[in-house]
């Protein structure tokens, strides 16, 4: 089954916010074997959206649009279903009741402008939304080169999005792609070798990959924790699609296993969680530049208070002194971005919260801040262990956000070499 | 000038990560005053890439493309070049230096694999890339329906990327449409007012957009923080854009002043920080089940150690006790989710801290851990002042990862309204 994806607004296009709903939506297809052919988003215009409809209908059998379902004039996916498939508004009296009791239990009044959302094309299917005011719509197409092709209309907002797929998309498109061929992904997770010497280490593709029953590719996919390998296989069917990506594993594993630490969407927080619970062990942390991200990461995963106690935002050099102890003199002769500072930090809030590792991270995110001899991107990362602690120096680069990011991927893989 | 951002690579396409260079790439080409007519994402699928270089190529005045430049046989966008300009690849000297030194740099040897890199189109500018091993290429197409259009090739790896726009492209692309029409945006914060009230008192768009030297519109942007007024209007120049904007900015602020927060790509974050630096106030944060992500946002505007100087992620409950003393029977009375445990854990951040204001977040994010009387997505924040200590209580969603982030998002507003 061949997935379009269409995002509609001009505040995707203009890139005021960032695009999560086209990745979630390709994501949730993926994972029951579709194939995604093609992301588009156009901003709040009929004509482009019109052309995008006619566009994405004949490459694909649904094309899954989020965006332009508010109550505002600036909204116009409605409009489109209306033009495109020749239909009228009509009253969808079970929406407007809905839309009376969300109101009443909000204690607001149902406005004039509100109560427009229960207009509805005739010819669609409405989709009911629980968690907003907008519902969705499915159209089936019945223009040449598209007939039988999905619409599906949805909110922008990411949980109302979410909710209408998972409530009305998703099993349908599962029931509809039950006898078509399916495309299946599976990644393995490399750290610490370059994507060229992986390659050179694997081999030539052709030879692998090649199969009668189905085909199959590999990509290298570089990232700031580590190469990704994603072997994706289409075949008749899920038997077939399986098989293959169990054999092509199989192969990768026989040739770069000692690389791969995991595998899947697994996240590097998500790798490092398993290996804590595994080892029964539990951690502590202490972040100066990155203000509590390595924190929020590690909290990310479901079931993070087997492992993380928790830790201290020590930001100012005050802090550094009164929560964690770290000595007047080490801030005096080394300052509060060095070897020494991070080392202290790492020990003690390992020792503090009486955790089996401490893991600290100090440094100059920028832009402000650097010097001659302590630029902007240095960064000290420190992993205390019951064993010892070692400190690790990094210069990463010239943009804060990124800096702090990297600082979060690197403490993370240096806690994976540590737990491995 | 109009802009079209083509994005290469399967990893995008099936939704493994989310395109942020997309929407990197459409913000700082609107602030230049192009406008931004498609993005467009499809996989490393060289029919795909000929198709989308023919279909934006003749809607734009230059096409930004992303992604597909490693070393390994799944790249195709050189290939694709080569094959849509009719060209061929030669070496290019130049990059090949560069890469020896960034090789030797890294006490790596350049392998056959990664000297391919220095092999161009050879009717191609190459873009020097300082970041990495990938250069960029411009083309400038001669292809009818396109001629003149530019085709920039980038990186997929976000930071190598933007080096490339910043060096390369934006200062080529703003002397380029110095003499066209240029389109600006700006957008106005607003929080407490649901979107359709906002409408209702801002009155008919028609009315006050409507000018005869420029095309303006006005779109309603719900968000988990509030609505964004963003206010967009194409004219011939840069002093017709912008007598514009102001005229349609002073119209809604007559109209709806006591709502605005702020404006343009402010986020809730940079708000709070302006109004902590104007008051000379600091702040610290007590996170339980954010575990750092309050802090992480505030850290992120550059400058933050003026205000922000540092927190606990009290996750365990030991920790709620050893590091921000709630009480023991605080704990077993009203447990670790209760506006108590959040009303202890303000207070006494701030005073560990020595700060103006403590911030704390304690909940449920699920998807474990809730219970009947305490349901996966019940939070509670308090906000500590000199004055008093205020906390309440929130039910959020599902999701855990939503929650957690509408729990700082919340936390933003309220310390927002403490602020104003």
């Amino acid at each position: 089954m061949r997935i379009a994806i269409l995002t509609i607004g001009d505040e995707i296009c203009i890139g005021q916010i960032v695009n999560t709903n086209a990745a979630w939506i390709a994501e949730q297809c993926s994972r029951i074997g579709c194939a995604i052919v093609a992301h588009s988003t156009v901003g709040d215009d009929l004509p482009m959206i019109l052309t995008e409809f006619d566009r994405l209908g004949t490459m694909s059998d649904a094309v899954l649009i989020t965006g332009g379902l508010g109550p505002t004039h600036d909204d116009r996916t409605k409009t489109a279903f209306v033009e495109y498939f020749n239909d009228s508004l009509v009253l969808h009296e079970h929406t407007l009741q809905r839309l009376k009791g969300f109101f009443a239990s909000r204690n607001r009044e149902l406005t004039e402008r509100n109560r427009g959302q229960a207009l509805q094309p005739s010819k669609c299917e409405v989709l009911d939304n629980d968690t907003g005011t907008a519902p969705g719509m499915l159209m089936i197409s019945d223009k040449p080169g598209q007939v039988g092709v999905f619409f599906v209309s949805m909110p922008g907002v990411p949980y109302e999005m979410k909710h209408l797929m998972e409530r009305h998309v998703l099993p349908r498109l599962k029931a509809l792609s039950k006898d078509s061929s399916i495309t299946l992904h599976k990644t393995l997770l490399t750290t610490s070798i370059p994507e060229s010497t992986l390659a050179d280490m694997i081999g030539e593709p052709d030879v692998f990959l090649s199969s009668d029953s189905a085909t199959n590719t590999l990509a290298f996919l570089p990232s700031s924790s580590g190469v990704r390998l994603r072997v994706s296989v289409k075949a008749e069917n899920r038997y077939t699609a399986e098989s293959e990506v169990e054999r092509i594993e199989t192969y990768l594993r026989s040739r770069v296993q000692r690389f791969i630490y995991g595998q899947e969407g697994e996240t590097l927080a998500q790798s490092v969680a398993k290996k804590l619970i595994e080892q029964n062990a539990t951690i502590a942390v202490a972040e100066s530049c990155t203000g509590g991200m390595l924190g929020a990461a590690l909290t990310e995963v479901r079931g993070s208070s087997a492992y993380f106690m928790g830790g201290m935002q020590v930001y100012s050099n005050q802090a550094k002194q009164d929560l964690l102890s770290v000595q007047l003199s080490t801030l005096t002769e080394h300052g509060a971005v060095s070897a020494e500072c991070a080392s202290e930090l790492a020990q003690n809030v390992r020792q503090k919260l009486g955790t089996t590792y401490g893991i600290s991270i100090t440094g100059i995110a920028g832009p402000d801040g650097g010097t001659e001899a302590k630029p902007v991107g240095l960064v000290y990362i420190s992993v205390a262990t019951p064993q010892e602690t070692r400190t690790h120096k990094f210069i990463f680069g010239v943009d804060r956000q990124v800096n702090r990011e990297r600082a979060v991927a690197t403490a993370f893989s240096l806690l994976l070499k540590v737990l491995m």
